[in-house]
């Protein structure tokens, strides 16, 4: 089954009447984000890759036609005049890893109307998620103030695809590994991990447990200390540690209790043992707010490992996204449905050195100065250079924060940034609204 | 890339210790949720199939080898103890679609310790997501009270994949379809969808849209009708349906605004219109507590469409899941970490008629008229049966539902079911907790 058939039935329903009405011209389709969730002071362009490579591979086969026709209780023939239809259009897209505000378009996606509807589910779906989990995700970093931290989210992310989007979209923001394997194979990620407590429970006793593991693994350990209690499991690891004269690289994890508390007492622990190069590895429902809490209390914690909070945006895990036609065959168009309207027009963001942006429409000339954050990444179909790799989107991500007001970066009760209309979309929203209302 | 290399770093350094110790003997896992989340009065198994299809299938190709020793840094030869591995254990599991408590293991999966070590990731991740949207899902059912339930929810699940979790998932709680075109045809279900905003825009006017729409589609078709204003939007809808002699099976989706209000004038203006038989069906952001607020309301809707929030299970989007050693080599074990600790000992959970459960060791006899919730449904690595399928699931749930006490069922403050341990799991519990802290 291909991704075509991973859509809305609407989708088809739509395209296959624009088919037969020969309402072929291009319409313009604006993917953005209405309000930011009340946790976060800017959003994380993600996404926008795995989209460009649905569209890129997008066409209708028939064994598509087969299911839409099942879907529909139809017969074939009535679905086929959206056999072969590939994606022919133009996608305007915020590269991943750029800071973006509400109501700033991600993606504008330019086609034959019947082909950029056939594509909305899927783009909302790739560019939703993970745009959420990166601005989530982005959140661990910022609290951390330069320590690694690290996804340990896999085993309860919605579904393994997930696991692998949120691998992906937490390196993009600056992740220093992940426990996901296949994740770290695929984009040369740091795989990282250490123990369960079953290992421990496994063996007779820690000890045992701690010098198996080590017989087995020759380069760095990581002991999980807490399976019974944490600073005889610290004490334990020290003296396995200095018996094998293993050190340097190696660490303890702490996974449950006051891990403040304990981060403390298990450094002075490896300090008295003459182990200053271990580390101590702190896990356990963190996210950004468990971890901002211990680096202010100044915990020696070395590695924060994050997982489920951040793997499924625990505080946030859904944006309020829309797929907005904006225009249709050179005509401006919106929505007026009450607390839901849209704005006409295709539209291009323009960042001001300062740090604000001004939503414009495309062809306005920006304020002096001002970047444009929406580039021409395809056009009839096929992209315009190589995909974006994590690194890129790191960098501009990093630059980008650089910029942001104070009050947006910080983790608790931020200030979200704003984007204002330009005057001449402001004005094209309320002529069109009132002609649409009269 | 195989599904066995989507797991976390430490099952594989674990594994292979285990294999290098020569520490083969059989060892039983229990997955459970801890605690449930504060608005849920009880869960529903789900993910089970998905896992048993996993367990079935399992198998350490040499190129998963490859990707180990790759993420490890370490050459194939220190990995390849590993390679073939497949699963040979027995597993018990509550079957889909029952209902289950905090604490009760929803599978016990006996297998040499290695195996068992291994399987752990992949296993949470199917069953902590399916059956959080599942334990969501079905309050959206119990809400309608009785009038029909769909999902919508693909365009903002975590990645397409969760999206056909989610409506299979969905599906199994009595959905009464879904707008994921891939997952109606691959589990049989009935197929939803209507119309966007944007289809009403790219046309010169509304009943433009909808008579196009009807051209297009012989059969029963739902119009959207709050694109400008929902009241004048029904008054076309119903004219274009009345002009052209439908009716029966058609309807009206509202999308925005106070849709309770909307109803009902939607409702009074089709009746008005002599078209008794035109549904109206309400959607927008809805949950369990939408669809409960409007059904106690007495609104005239007839479907209601769940998506996002139901899809993410948005107040809730993981559960506090674990997959913990309970025995190796007929060694009962456990772990002490504060607030986290586990209960030794394989298990059986027993249902008694009035609904409450008893979580017990595995060869107790039960309570007198009692259930066994867990069946052997692998052994040997091989399934005892054919795949449940989701009616089978439905069923079971339906009936489970039936036993539960009133207020663990409502939707808002439920007050959560409890199961207690049977006499004889307290006393291992207490025993071997001692031992240990000795």
């Amino acid at each position: 089954m291909s991704d075509v058939t991973t859509t809305d039935l609407y989708e088809v329903t739509m395209a296959l009447s624009y088919l037969l009405e020969d309402m072929s011209r291009p319409a313009t389709f604006s993917l953005f984000v209405r309000d930011l969730p009340s946790e976060r002071g800017f959003l994380v362009s993600a996404g926008i890759e795995p989209a460009l490579d649905y569209l890129s591979a997008f066409r209708v086969t028939p064994s598509d036609v087969e299911d839409f026709a099942s879907a529909l209780h139809r017969p074939y023939a009535d679905l086929s005049p959206l056999c072969g239809m590939t994606f022919t259009g133009e996608v305007r897209a915020v590269p991943e890893g750029r800071v973006v505000f509400a109501g700033e378009p991600l993606l504008e996606v330019t086609a034959p109307l019947a082909e950029a509807q056939l594509v909305e589910t899927f783009l909302l779906n790739q560019v939703s998620h993970q745009t959420a989990v990166a601005s989530k995700a982005v959140r661990s970093v910022l609290a951390a103030a330069g320590r690694p931290v690290v996804d340990f989210s896999l085993r309860r992310t919605h579904g393994t695809s997930a696991g692998m989007q949120a691998a992906r979209t937490a390196a993009l923001t600056g992740f220093a590994g992940t426990s996901n394997v296949a994740a770290a194979v695929r984009w040369g990620l740091p795989a990282s991990g250490t123990m369960a407590h079953s290992y421990v429970e496994a063996f007779p006793d820690e000890e045992a447990a701690f010098r198996a593991f080590a017989r087995a693994h020759p380069g760095p350990v990581t002991f999980l200390v807490d399976t019974y209690d944490s600073v005889r499991g610290v004490r334990t690891a020290a003296r396995v540690l200095r018996d094998l004269g293993r050190g340097p690289g190696c660490a303890v994890r702490l996974d449950s209790g006051d891990l403040g508390d304990l981060a403390r007492r298990a450094r002075a622990e490896l300090d008295r043992s003459g182990l200053p190069g271990v580390r101590v590895v702190a896990s356990g429902g963190l996210d950004e707010y468990g971890v901002d809490t211990l680096v202010r209390s100044g915990a020696p914690i070395d590695v924060y490992a994050v997982g489920t909070r951040v793997g499924t945006s625990a505080d946030a895990p859904y944006l309020d996204s829309a797929y907005k036609l904006v225009e249709y065959d050179g005509r401006p168009v919106m929505k007026l449905s009450s607390a839901k309207v849209t704005s006409p027009g295709r539209k291009q963001v323009f960042r001001r050195p300062g740090g604000d942006d001004v939503i414009a429409l495309r062809d306005e000339p920006g304020p002096a100065g001002a970047e444009p954050l929406l580039r021409t990444v395809m056009r009839d179909g096929r992209r315009l250079g190589p995909p974006d790799t994590l690194p890129q989107g790191h960098a501009r991500l990093t630059a980008d924060l650089a910029g942001l007001p104070a009050d947006a970066v910080r983790v608790r009760a931020p200030r979200p940034a704003r984007a204002v209309f330009s005057e001449r979309l402001s004005e094209l929203t309320a002529d069109l609204s009132d002609r649409l209302r009269s």
